[in-house]
């Protein structure tokens, strides 16, 4: 069996870990958020590349429980750090443009102050008598690091999982600090279920006869058997059903020999046995019992409200991260961070990654072409340095009907009022957003599905967040933007009234343009030649196969308003072929109709 | 805080459980599969009802990991079953009708022979010298124990869980003892994943202390943190997300305050914490380990060709049910054993049941309604009783264009040779095959979405699967029936490429009927009045709702079937409303038309 069954991005270790590790002692008293303070904290860090003149561009790197200050190799004879795909020269987070900073946790235990620590009242180690401490608290230790470093703003703070609770705090406590976060893989509070699982990892170190109240410093050894067994709960947590299937499945019955003394009959238990075995190795039990609390213990809050003071203060730029196969920080809670960012208006992205890799996907090359090229684009932006290669406008839009020129863009464009705020739903690579930032609109957004469009949108500096419109908006308060742009996308959504009252609650206005099915070539391909109308025959769809399965006509449509008692304000009805405006009998002579509707009859703001 | 935190149907225990129970000590030696033998063995059960005169009523209810033979009361001063909602007078598992018997299982801690029992060998508790079990050697003590109360046959088996890796076990190996076969959220081997969750709870208790090599009995307690500790990650395992979400977000933070040695922080683990110690006070560890064991040792095969060999014997009916919150047991697994059976020819009904309950649901309430009212009518149909009250036709299927008479039925009905075996594609609560079962087609199956018109289904004795058509028809292999029918159901499907190349890959012959939207009268309507022609106007669909999001016309489908060398058999055109057939022009004339189609031309079974 190869070796690689065992390796694993979160576990890459070092022979020589500390090489690069830098570490200064904090002025002055830590006080606690519940209690308590310490005195004397170090902080191990490492950092890379060089902070430039304008000290803009500064990059916070937050680790995840087990992970430490290592984040990538300094140089090619270094170790592996435990993000090398993601951090490095020429990587998404480009060690040759930016200085990133990765320091070790407080209340780790490889360098930062923690359990292990010499408590200075004492002369022993801290042991259980280390105080909790909180995600707070880890974040006031990197800023006075980072005052240490001469640094008073950071370009970009990156966390994934307990890091991304850093990166949350960051953005929440200290507004200013923050430009941009990027919060991977994380949530506003632990589901019910992965505390569940903290709680019996900690069980099992607690009630291990070697722990001693945690003062087992001065024993042959500690609960080695409960963190290990922590530890192989964990194991279970970071990956997913079908990433364990893979990588066990074929093999179930052939364990690797491993010299741990721990139950060998499965794969999967010498997996489990050598990853607890390696980990009491390099990790205090303290520390992990110190950390996983302090991760159970944070909280923004559970219902939106909450969630939406949580980030009130907030005032950078976000770039949301989640993975769909990760169910312990599942993507759901991704989606409660940017509703909440949305209720403040903030300029938020957001993608869930399609990806069987479980939790432990943002720290595998699995969808690192997405994640990683969307961290590239979003610290792009941030620091206002164009692209090398903007990607070209992507190919036409399968579901629409025309060949090149985007004549309703012409007309949409024109129908929106100069600064209002716009949601285009279903936005492409955001073309037609593009279009209206050159007409400098206060707030511009898009909605899309597709992963690859979403990344083409960021690579344009927009901020679209990722959503089937099937489901609903349901990131979006009410009434949050002035115009809601739905272009040629009604005829292929399977719940029509459901999304059209969607945008209608969400933005005050609704631009909606759609093919006119009742056009004259396409009534006659059922009134004379029998045959389905091809409602986007110019593209050769069959009626077995096309990708629009309402199919309506601007009579239709007009009914509809009628009947759901939404007003319309403008109708617009287009021949695209001769790219003319149609006003005789447009239910004829159109292909393609712009409707401009409303909840209800309204003033301001005045469409077109 | 209600107590009913602390409820749950795997953990209601009694003041006096031994109460009702009976045991008999098995005569002989028992060969265990793995090796060794014991002999002596005691077998613990409880029964319910009475055997009939013709010895045809008896049901075998095999219960999971932590269960016992207490499945239901046996009156009402009696102490709780832990499935008194499926198991009782007038419950779906009848005991007013059904003679049930519930064996404790080989290597328990119940009352049958296990770890715990004296090994006549040594006059000590076998402890560790307990040797492997598996669910074979406990399915052979459980045959004995039948053979010793006189029975040769069982109406059925029921059994969840690893109950139901019993029940498989059953029908694989002793074909002949049983009519009927009900496995619940089981599988054909545990996932990597749920086996690593076994490893890590064995771990623990392993490498206790206090486990002492299995040989604690003599001392003054057990492992009981490490038994704890793994009870503790069942209980996750058993529930969802959700169900944990529900049960402990909202006081996340207000434990109960329970007198036990574990962390007590937070409302989940005040739960855990009770939970693993009360499970110390009525298991044994030794026990544990043992069924655990058993459990991930079954192993009915990983690919299709392997399962499908491994149900080759078995000749019962199957009743097939899973969970679709069940993350231990998931879904897929029962899939797999659905395509196994059908490989086999065998009649199998399935359902994944919509659930967020996780694997715990077939204990509980929240889904009775369907899944226990499946078991009611699958043991009706097997003991040939006729339901109490069979339900009356559906309603209308809501994607016809018809009122009342399904003239489409007649001809379908005429088209179908004698004999040939027919599967019913969207088959509702099963009226076309209720048709076809009056002229003793030799076989005969519907695949159905709902769950309740799969219930409505198998009241009419019918067998049925649950699939989303758009999702194909993996569960069936090729050319397993002569006919496959999808009446007027195309029109609703969104890849109906997709489709009819799954019927024509398990039907030698397809008969295909959906509406014409080429009928005169839809023309108009398009044509005349610029308005989407209703597919469904008589139920007063509109564009926007209706579920038909497929447009073809009789001419459409010629096309496509010549496109894709399918070959046309017979095309019949009916005008529903006049109730005739039409031959002029049916493309105009038809509102309704019916096609026999086939992959390659072929000889037999000649349709019509």
């Amino acid at each position: 069996m190869p070796d690689k069954l065992f390796d694993s991005s979160d576990n890459v270790r070092h022979a020589n870990p500390l090489r690069h590790v830098q570490s200064v002692v904090l002025d002055g008293v830590l006080k606690l958020e519940l209690g308590g303070e310490l005195s004397g904290v170090t902080v191990a860090y490492e950092t890379y590349g060089q902070l430039n003149a304008a000290q803009d561009n500064a990059v916070l790197v937050c680790h995840a429980i087990s992970g430490d200050s290592h984040v990538a190799r300094h140089n090619d004879e270094d170790d592996p750090g435990w993000w090398d795909i993601v951090v490095g020269p020429g990587k998404p987070v480009d060690t040759n443009r930016f200085f990133v900073i990765c320091p070790n946790l407080l209340g780790g235990c490889r360098g930062t102050t923690g359990p292990g620590s010499t408590n200075p009242a004492t002369g022993k180690p801290y042991g259980r008598s280390f105080p909790t401490v909180t995600i707070g608290d880890m974040v006031e230790v990197q800023r006075r690091l980072l005052e240490h470093l001469g640094i008073r703003r950071l370009l970009a703070i990156i966390g994934g999982s307990v890091g991304g609770h850093q990166a949350l705090t960051w953005a929440t406590r200290h507004p200013d600090w923050v430009r941009g976060v990027i919060p991977i893989a994380t949530s506003p509070r632990l589901t019910s279920q992965s505390l569940a699982f903290d709680v019996v990892g900690r069980n099992a170190i607690l009630r291990d006869p070697h722990f001693h109240g945690g003062q087992y410093y001065d024993k042959p050894h500690g609960p080695d058997v409960g963190l290990a067994i922590a530890r192989m709960i964990g194991h279970i947590t970071y990956l997913s059903r079908e990433a364990m299937t893979e990588k066990f499945d074929a093999n179930r019955l052939q364990p690797h020999d491993v010299a741990v003394q721990f139950e060998k009959k499965f794969s999967v238990g010498s997996y489990l046995g050598y990853q607890g075995a390696k980990f009491v190795e390099r990790f205090d039990a303290n520390s992990y019992l110190t950390l996983s609390l302090a991760m159970d213990l944070f909280d923004l809050g559970s219902t939106p409200e909450q969630l939406a003071a949580a980030f009130r203060n907030a005032r950078c730029r976000w770039l949301v991260i989640s993975f769909s196969g990760d169910w312990l920080f599942p993507p759901d809670q991704s989606h409660d961070i940017v509703r909440a960012l949305l209720a403040n208006q903030a300029a938020v992205s957001y993608s869930n990654i399609q990806s069987d890799c479980g939790h432990d996907a943002f720290l595998l090359p699995d969808n690192l072409a997405a994640y990683g090229e969307m961290i590239r684009a979003f610290l792009d932006n941030l620091s206002a340095v164009p692209s090398a290669s903007v990607a070209p406008d992507e190919p036409q839009n399968p579901t629409s009907i025309f060949h090149q020129r985007r004549l309703d863009y012409d007309r949409i464009t024109e129908l929106i009022p100069p600064g209002a705020s716009v949601l285009d739903l279903g936005c492409g690579s955001g073309r037609l957003l593009a279009r209206l930032k050159e007409k400098n609109h206060r707030r511009l957004m898009g909605v899309e599905l597709d992963e690859k469009k979403i990344l083409a949108s960021l690579r344009h500096n927009l901020d679209v967040v990722q959503a089937n419109l099937n489901q609903g908006l349901r990131a979006f308060a009410g009434q949050q933007f002035d115009c809601i742009v739905l272009s040629q996308t009604l005829q292929a959504v399977f719940d029509v009234e459901a999304v059209i009252n969607e945008m209608l609650r969400v933005g005050r206005t609704g631009i909606v343009s759609f093919p006119n099915f009742a056009y004259h070539k396409l009534r006659r391909m059922l009134a004379e030649h029998g045959r389905a109308p091809r409602s986007a025959g110019v593209l050769h769809y069959e009626w077995y196969d096309t990708p629009n399965i309402r199919f309506l006509t601007i009579a239709d449509f007009d009914d509809f308003c009628r009947c759901k008692n939404i007003h319309v304000h403008r109708r617009i009805a287009l021949d695209t072929e001769a790219g003319v405006e149609i006003s005789q009998d447009p239910n004829l002579n159109a292909d393609l109709a712009i409707f401009v509707i409303s909840r209800e009859v309204q003033g301001t703001p005045s469409p077109g």
